[in-house]
């Protein structure tokens, strides 16, 4: 087992702000010499959607209501306040390009090269009824047991 | 003192979705040995309401407002995302039977029959106005202090 | 370095009611001989601005419509959820000065004066186009590294 610190985060939000924060988070822990594990559940699990799936995905009526349906992945995610029918998110999108900054999406992927771990919630994904396809590949469904002890041996934990 | 590995939720949320997670989580860590306190505060008290009480409770101009009359318990909590006046929570739950998974207040059930020691913050409970015995029995009111104590101890803290 | 515990909180909601829950829980840590600190980041920034020089600020069209001008400070902020145009949130302060319990500026003025650690996160300040000198002078602003280097020093971390 390894000898470094580790940062657990447990990411429910599925908002662009928060999504943000938490990978922001697992870049940084990782740059540092920390493993990252981050476990998607309930809104989380939008964050983890594999990009080259989602607009082939059939949606029934509850996804749909749900908002499930997001083209665009994860740059098209709503902000947990200030989100005005998504002419918030497009401001903060635009300021974070005006200063050079990396978006959610560049996040994501700086994470997904990073060997940082992704679990997704068992439970989460099968009343949801996200298939495991649509899923980004190296993100493993577990359930709340494994979370659970993964979270009690990591130095920090947060449920964002 | 026991030597089991501890989770400590502090509860502050109100929603049926982040109850569920809670809820799930301290179920979970019981189950598989661990020593879990939740930690009730603001919001999150609505939660923690007697189900036998709620509907004798006299309500005032304020708690009518802040929506602190929810006759049919936690399972008429709202959704922090999605709510759209209700239909997202029923529809979630309709997604939950359907899947065959319990609802929120059957792992409530489950919680109160698994010796997870219950709490409620003081000062939250004195500024909303609600009596002990509008909340369950085995909640123990306490201050930021115990539960601070508490966290301190455990493995696992998480704000919810 | 100090052997005292030690409280570490990450407030990213710039929420009237998690601001209050965030700031209790620093207050009470610190009474209890708790080393605390506070990491501000997002929306959390608004909690850290510099009452005294929250008018002179001059704001441009995207910071007027995320709701940056708070002309009265933190008491001027938002509920999390039952604001309701700001109705909700007039409610619950009337609530708690009529149970002679301190507001949210109380709060703050006393973990100011407590020793208790305020950093800013520099990516949220630089996005969000907050000058150094806009926020509370005791306020240092610091890298995602560095808020990690102290939450893996923390027995207790949350993100709020």
């Amino acid at each position: 087992m390894s000898e470094n610190k580790k940062l657990n985060l447990l990411v429910f939000s599925g908002d662009y702000d928060k999504a943000l924060a938490a990978l922001i988070l697992a870049n940084g822990a990782k740059e540092i010499g920390m493993d990252v594990t981050i476990f998607f559940a309930f809104w989380g699990l939008l964050i983890a959607r594999d990009p080259d799936k989602v607009s082939k995905r059939k949606k029934n009526i509850f996804e749909k209501m749900f908002g499930f349906c997001t083209p665009k992945g994860v740059e098209s995610l709503s902000l947990s306040k200030m989100n005005m029918g998504g002419m918030g998110q497009k401001m903060l999108r635009k300021m974070m390009k005006d200063k050079d900054k990396p978006l959610l999406i560049h996040f994501l992927q700086g994470a997904r090269k990073k060997d940082i771990k992704f679990y997704g919630c068992k439970l989460s994904q099968e009343v949801m009824g996200f298939d495991k396809e649509e899923l980004i590949p190296e993100l493993e469904i577990i359930e709340v047991y494994e979370y659970l002890k993964d979270a009690m041996e990591s130095e920090i934990q947060l449920f964002i």
